[in-house]
Formats: C-alpha cells, sequence, structure tokens
C-alpha cells in the first residue's frame, strides 16, 4: 500500500543525510519536511561520516561534484553501508564528463546503493559504464514513451539485476525496478521539465521513504515516484494565470507537504509489469 | 523601544557579511534586504578581512562549514573584532559532530561575540563545551516550555555572563539575555519550524538589527527575535488552502518586507525576567 | 527585432554553463529555463572545460570566488574562446575587494568576453583597473540618472571599444554598448533592487540570447536587459497587497517565462545613441 509507506514518512520523521548540490539544495530541504523528513546538509571530509552515522538514509547527489566533496561521498556512503542505512544516488549530469561518469560509476563499485535514480540518459551511461555491470544492453531509447515502453522495462530490469540496486528512471514514464517487478508510473507533467531541481527533489523524497520503509523497498521508493509525480498534478491545480516555474516549483512541494495517505492512494497512477 | 530599533536598520541600512551555509543562503540574503539592510557573502580567506572591513556587522553561521571556509570564519571574526564591528554566531548543528562543535567552541575562544543564536541543544553543546564558560549548569530540559521556563532562563542568564556575550535560545519559547536582563518571547508559530532556515535567516537579522543599534545591544536583538516570531504571525494569516511550507518561507519574507515599528511594537509578545 | 531574439532563444534552446555564486543560483538556474534556455552549473576545474564544449554559452559570475573555483573561471574561459562560445562576465562585487577586482581584470586580459555586465561601480572599477582598458576615463557619476546620463553613455562606449566587449551597465537606467551604439534603457522598477540576484539572473540571460542570436549580439544583449526590466514591470502587476520581497522575486521570473516577443517588443523601453 503505497498510503502506508507515506504515513510511515511522516511517523518515523526520518532523518535524511544529503551530499548535494548546491544549486537545488534548499528545495531538496523543504521538500524533506514537506514530507514529514527532516534534512541534513554536509559535505565535509571531516564531519560525513559521523553526521551520517545519525541519520537514517543518505543521498549522494553529485550535481556540483568537486575536489572537496567527491570525497566525502565515498567516506558517508561506506558507513552508512556499514550501518545499514539506506544509501541513494542520483547521477546528475553522468554522461556530461569523464569526472561525473567515473565519480558515478566509481561511488557503484565501491558502494551499495539501494537505489540510483536518474533519467534515461544517465542510467544508461551508468549501464554502459559500470565494471560491475557491464553486460547489460543499453540500446534503448533515448526517452521512455509508449512506443519505447518494453525495450525499456526490460533495460531496467536487468540493470536493477545487475546492479543489485532499485533503479528508477524518471521522465514522461517513470520506471522503479528492483530486477523482478516493475513499477511503471504515468503521473506528472511535462511543466515539471522547466523547473530545475524537481529530480533532485524526488531521489531525496525516495531516501526519505526508504529509510521510513525498510522493510519494503520497492514499494516504498515507487510510492515516491508517485507522490511527486502527484504533486505536479495537484499543485497545477492551484496555478494561477501569472504563475510560471518558479510558482509552480513552490506549488509542487507545497502539494508535498498537504499530501495525506489517501490521496496518494487515488492519484496514483501506475501498473507493474 | 522595539520600534526604535526596527526604524534603525531601514534607516541605517547596515552591510551584513555573511558567511553562512549554501542551503539556505538566498533567504539569509532575501529577509537582510527585506529588513531594509544588505547583504554580502564572502568567505574566502583570501578576502575575508578586506569584505568583513566594510560591513557593519558579520554573521558566521556553522551550517556548511568546510575544511576552506572555517580559517575564513577566524579571519573574519578577529578583524571585524579589532574593528568594533558587529559579530553573531549561529552554531547550527553544534553537537551533531565533533567539527562543529569544536569549531563553535574555537571560535568562542579567539572571538569575541556580540550574540549567540542557536536552539537549546546547540546553546548546550556550547556550554558544555567551551573552555571559557565551562561551569556552567546545562542540566536543562531539551525544550523550552513553561514548564523548565525558569531553569531556562537561569541557565541562559548564566551562560551569557560567562560568555560575554548575548545569548538568543530559539524554540517554542524564545530566550534573550545578556546575563543581566532576560527578554521571554512568545511569538511564532510551530509550523516554522517546517521550513528550512528561519534560524538561519533569524541569526542575520539580529546582525542587522546589532549594527543598527550598537548602543542597545540586547533590545535590538529582542527586537529581531520579535520581528521574526511575528512574521511567522502575520505571514500565516495570508496563507491560501494550497499554500505549504514553502509558500509560508516567502510569506515570512515578504512580512518582514511589509513590517513597521508600529506593527512591531504592537504584536510582539515579550515579558522580561 | 528584440522579438526575433526572444523567440530564437526558445526556439534553439541553448544550454548555458554557469560558474556562479551560490546564493542565487538557484534563481539564475529557474530564469535560464524560464526563458526557454537550459542551465548547467559546474565549476571542478577537472570537468568545466568539458562541461563547457557541450554548452552553447559560458557565464562566469564572481559573487562567491574562491580558490577552487577561479582557476576554473579560466579554464572554461579559455575553452569557450576556442570554440567560439559566448562568453559574459559578471564582476559581483569588483572593487570590495582586491581579489574580485584582480581576478575580474584578469580574466579580461586572458579571456575574450562577448558581454560584461555589472553595476556602474563595477564596471568603472574594471574600467581602471584592466591594463588593456587604461586610459579609458572613469570619472563619471555613481549612478547613472537623465542628468548624468550624457558621460555615462560616452564612458560606456569608450570602455566598450578598450575592451572589445558589449559592455552593459544596469541601475535605474541601463546603457549597452558595443562601442559604436548605445541603447539607453528604462524598463524596470527601482523595487528590483531589494531582491538579491537580479543582476546574476540578467547576466545568464545575455548569456542565453547572445547564444541564441550570434549573428546580432548587440541587439541580443539589448533585448535580455529589455526582457529582465520589463518582468519586473509586468510581475509587478501581479503582486498582491501581501507580497513582498520574496515573491516578487518569483513573480519576475515567471513573467520571464510567459513573455513572447510581441510583448517584449511592446513592452521594451529604450532610444540609442
Amino acid at each position: 500500500m503505497l498510503k502506508d509507506c507515506l504515513e510511515n514518512v511522516r511517523l518515523r520523521k526520518p532523518l535524511v543525510h544529503n551530499i548535494t548540490n548546491y544549486v537545488t539544495v534548499n528545495d531538496v530541504a523543504n521538500v524533506l519536511l514537506a514530507c514529514g523528513a527532516s534534512p541534513i546538509m554536509s559535505d565535509d571530509p571531516e564531519e560525513v561520516e559521523e553526521i551520517t552515522s545519525i541519520c537514517g538514509g543518505l543521498c549522494i547527489n553529485i550535481g556540483t561534484l568537486n575536489q572537496q566533496t567527491i570525497p566525502s561521498m565515498f567516506l558517508a556512503g561506506k558507513t552508512s553501508n556499514k550501518l545499514g542505512h539506506k544509501v541513494v544516488l542520483d547521477p546528475v549530469g553522468a554522461g556530461a564528463s569523464k569526472l561525473r561518469t567515473d565519480t558515478a560509476v566509481k561511488l557503484m563499485d565501491e558502494i551499495r546503493f539501494d537505489a540510483i535514480r536518474g533519467n534515461i540518459s544517465e542510467i544508461k551511461t551508468l549501464a554502459l559504464g559500470s565494471g560491475r555491470t557491464k553486460g547489460v544492453d543499453a540500446d534503448v531509447a533515448d526517452a521512455v514513451t509508449e512506443d519505447s515502453l518494453d525495450e525499456a522495462v526490460a533495460f531496467v530490469k536487468a540493470f536493477a539485476q545487475k546492479a543489485g540496486s532499485i533503479i528508477i528512471v524518471t521522465g514522461a514514464i517513470d520506471l522503479v525496478s528492483d530486477g523482478g517487478k516493475c513499477y511503471v508510473i504515468r503521473n506528472g507533467r511535462a511543466e515539471m521539465g522547466r523547473i530545475t531541481g524537481t529530480g533532485c527533489q524526488l531521489s531525496a523524497l525516495i531516501t526519505a521513504y526508504l529509510a521510513a520503509n525498510p522493510e519494503n523497498a520497492l514499494e516504498a521508493a515507487a510510492a515516491a515516484v508517485c507522490a511527486m509525480g502527484l504533486a505536479g498534478e495537484l499543485g497545477w491545480q492551484s496555478m494561477q494565470p501569472s504563475d510560471g516555474n518558479t510558482a509552480y516549483r513552490s506549488r509542487i512541494i507545497d502539494a508535498i507537504y498537504h499530501m495525506d495517505g489517501e490521496t496518494l492512494e487515488r492519484g496514483a497512477k501506475y501498473e507493474t509489469r
């Protein structure tokens, strides 16, 4: 039940450690507070192990990675693995530079991620690039549409099996798979792509949902994806004529703030394959 | 008169140097502009002494401290002390990591802070940890409520005396003391805790109020605390049904923007002990 | 035609690389999305050359420059020059510290900027400080008003000729010159100065406009300046009584989001000298 997943976040109020980019960090903090979780941002190598140890989950986002924060990603990730915390990777821009691709691949090699979320291009880059996941056929279309859906589902399942992580590909249609089952989710609106950071926010939200639903990871990840898409739909309903992408950004987070389990259960549009 | 404190900020337009975290920095800049002050953010060791010298106040916030910005905090703090500028410390997360606790305590040892603002847990950490302030009984409750108020007031007074700074503990009830008098402030709303950065914003606001009211520091700090809480109340009044924590965040800053001295004087809810 | 300049941005959707400050970076990303462009933020020396090579334009903003990002500015700028990409400089705070002045001047010496945008004080600092531009009379008033307009236009033209860049001075009246013609623009509202980052946003917008209109640089820069000022006017029209500087900030970006070529053409207030 997606409803339970949402309610567990509000009940258990997980503390989420974010090593994230400075572009969307404020929205990430506010969306975590909106869903009922709490954020901590910390990226100095000297403290990240200690900070992550008091949290329930860790979200590593490489959006503005640099020489100072990359070592922190590895330190925090390994500590979280040791402690059995939930760890999520958002490989922002993997494929756009060697540094991003190599860092994401190396993170996957050295850290066990409970979930990895990106767009199809980023996830394909990881599938092609990772030693551990070599052999996955990443020759899928560059957008998940009804036409390319079958091959995209097959790709995501295969990559999830190889990687040993829940793989989440977001776009016009969202896919969430642990290698066995695949959720095909059709919430959301195209206008969300005109806002910076909805992907970063979702990765943080997934971390909170996983941390609050450890026994039920796949459904929790799917619930977070449905919640974000549904917030995009609900937020759109309150748009005023002069509102544009920044008003929409706020309205989406505010819809997360008001969303209850019934609303999510009723509004979620998904099938499983 | 709290009214004069607010009006002096609008009149004197202090320039406030912020060495602050990247999570809430945009809101900090906007709240300073809203109250009538001007912000400068700068954290490179090579320029912070020069930047702080052209300002009226300095706000040091350790929310995302790192090896590059910690030296800047000491350099800027010492320069501000030499120049007689107002200096405020926001020890975000003191107690959550050794790096944060040690940095905050060392800052207190080497820099004379006009005011230090944190939640009760952060301030207790400083009271326990600081050499200079050793001996203060920090065995108070972890929340300032009507029940724990007497002991909390006594603790804040004692710590303010030892530290030689105005100590500001914010929470359901806010306390502001210079060691002699203690303002007990009951403005604000619980929902402010669901927004990232209201504490950071308040610390910057306090810096602006101190810089614009150098002759009247304790009342200026109390006025800033009342103004922030009152803005939380006024901002709440304009909330629409679909508004959540991000809309509320904007509405609070906007209430600071519109607040005049009369409104603050009339809306402030405090007693002194 | 300003109209064409705007429409080319929506048509060509330039990808803009930003090495920018962490104060206003989220607004910069959202304004780029609002105008129809796409943002990438990246400031690590190891990847900036690669990142900038996949973009159409580069915006260097020194608002929170530091020892890690300064080398990235030079690397990315030189790569962009080699590739013939449009490069814009926003010398935030030039004159406020030696580090800022020296960095901005050195950037001008080593990188060919298509445009440089600042307030009159920042631009005067560059004119005085730069070896390559020595000899320009920067003895103009510290604000561009109707009274000082003639000398300001002469200064901006002279500096643009020496620097070999389009020079954009923004304030109550905005000036945009390539050394020959000078646009004198009277869009905008004074209240925009109470928001952090409208200047940073404009510099990014100029980069997008230049990248999408390479054959028509001067008019493209003027179109971006008119668009930002007009957005300030249109955003103001939708202000509610409780709205302050943060609501206004969002409304301006949202006005950029909705602006079409006709609206810009009709609303732009400029003359050329």
